[in-house]
């Protein structure tokens, strides 16, 4: 049994505390630990640290370590550059063949939520048992509780095995992000999951699978192969990357491949995407705001804040979102935060690299 | 001719800009210079700088000198506590009586904005040469350009030469701040001005009021005149200043005498009472923002924002007063300015004198 934990996003949507340099899965969001941190621990009763490999970019691996100051440096797999999913879990799913061909890999986003553990431990149990028996590709699907159009959806088809009772289901189709009325049509039938990107199989399985969907990148991986361990694999992976495409698992291997199945979740997941559904999930005070920090209110309600340093005095307001950093401050409409790219973009255009 | 500057107001109401030891009056809220600075050389056509006398309190001493550095020390009368306005221009008519028993003195407070200069340096030509060859006591009334509730209002009477056509009358009532139908109804009537808490007259004038309607604080005066400019100056005023009832010139004075003239003035008055008040007199971008110092708007309107250090990013909101200084930040939804003072209650209750 390993997990790998990929851990390359960018994460702007929390900009200003997230930065080119700190990611949001490297942030402390809710508390006293990161996202990414939380996910590991979230999985050690089924894997063991000796068995994590976090999957970061160059810019980021040394957080990443000092992140886990007992993860040994291997365990850390550097992408040169990001290349989307596929090329990621590949190379994971390389690395574990190198140890255990026949081993059962866990595939876990690094920077999600996850507020109902045990029911995420059950859900993930059903999905480990399931490929470990057989060459299926094992997806977990969220039941919605909402028509969010943010998210990718999966539709469940029939029962795996009719006679266990058994949740897993075959997958009828995949679907990208729908708009409401099909997302709220999709709610309605209750057929439908979130696609969480989280996905179990064996690294036999995936590395079928990707000779038969990605045969470019499943040729790139093979010859990677023999260099994994040696002082020429820094360089090895560097070349290939360069060349490699960048697709997602979704499009380029589960869309595609026949054996794929799901186990239905419901355990409290958000990919917090963004400050709105930070300030959703968050414990609020007694006029629903979220504080952190040095923060005082006087008739101020449904609003989040950061304070780093300062004193943060809200009077006469509602629904705003503030966070304070080192050298920046953004004030931000409840409701608004897709828009925070727009102020990250402004920042591109006057190259302003500092603040980004 | 001698001016009289009053600058010993607190001015919480312009926290956190605004502290203890940075009141109003001393503060660049629109630009190069400071309110004080503003008021000074506005009165310089009429007032040459030898012959301002500021009044201050003891904690802003230094900063009042710092801000006129070719002011004699002598110049700056420093109040041991604050008194309101009666004890602080009784002190002032005392100090120039000594230099001119005959001058004219006018009476400016430090800290309120006017636009229109030249309109302002005429009503008080008028108001000083009224005052010059009479006993009267003159004060600027400022025509309403709106049923204000925040000012006092005096009401005209009859004009005090109608052969001459001259704007000058005589005074009918004062009136304190009046609710909001009352001030509809001074607006429409057309014979009520806003009290402006300037004033002219001759110190041989004023010293015989405050002999007939405060005697008490009058004898107080004529105990200290005596020890002016002697060693013992500072100590008989700080004795008198425990003894001296606080009391404000117009409740105390310009209320009961019967030689009250007032000189209509229409020059773009504002006492910028509050962030609400100076959002509304400066001048505005495109997008109605005031922005001061590094900020990035993505789309943001009718705020004002002052950044010190930090980036200010405002992303989707509105009517936005945002206050950044070195250890807090104010976000105070703007029409809620006079709540400024419940945030510096909290202050105040938690001993958070840092912040005060």
């Amino acid at each position: 049994m390993y997990a790998v934990v990929m851990a390359g996003g960018r994460g702007t949507r929390f900009w200003p505390l997230s930065r080119e340099s700190k990611p949001k899965q490297l942030l402390n969001l809710r508390g006293e630990k990161t996202l990414i941190q939380e996910t590991v621990e979230r999985i050690a009763p089924l894997v063991p640290l000796d068995n994590v490999l976090i999957v970061t970019g160059a810019a980021h691996a040394d957080d990443v370590m000092a992140q886990f100051p007992t993860l040994p440096r291997e365990q850390v797999l550097v992408e040169p550059r990001g290349r989307n999913t596929a090329p990621c879990i590949g190379l994971a799913a390389l690395s574990i063949k190198k140890r255990d061909p026949e081993a059962v890999m866990v595939v876990l986003p690094a920077d999600h939520v996850i507020s109902r553990t045990p029911a995420f431990i059950d859900a993930l149990s059903t999905a480990i048992s399931t490929a470990r028996k057989s060459n299926y590709l094992v997806t977990v699907g969220i039941k919605p509780e909402a028509p969010e159009t943010g998210y990718g959806y999966i539709e469940g088809g029939d029962p795996l095995s009719p006679d266990t009772g058994s949740s897993v289901l075959r997958v009828a189709s995949f679907r990208e992000k729908p708009d409401l009325p099909t997302a709220r049509s999709f709610l309605e039938k209750g057929t439908f999951y979130w696609n969480s990107g989280m996905f179990v199989w064996k690294v036999s399985s995936i590395m079928k699978a990707l000779q038969e969907t990605l045969p470019e990148l499943y040729r790139e991986l093979l010859m990677l192969e023999g260099t994994l361990g040696t002082p020429d694999e820094n360089e090895a992976i560097k070349e290939a990357y360069d060349r490699i495409e960048a697709i997602s698992i979704d499009y380029g291997v589960m869309e595609k491949a026949s054996n794929v199945l799901i186990v239905p979740g419901d355990f409290g997941w958000n990919d917090l995407g963004s400050w709105d559904a930070l300030w959703a999930i968050s414990e609020k005070d007694g006029n629903n705001n979220v504080l952190r920090g040095n923060v005082i209110t006087a008739d101020a309600c449904d609003s989040l804040v950061f304070s780093k340093d300062k004193l943060v005095t809200l009077v006469g307001v509602d629904n705003l979102i503030v966070v304070e950093t080192d050298d920046a401050l953004l004030i931000l409409k409840r409701g608004h935060s897709q828009d925070v790219k727009n102020a990250v973009e402004i920042l591109e255009n006057r190259e302003w690299k500092g603040y980004l």
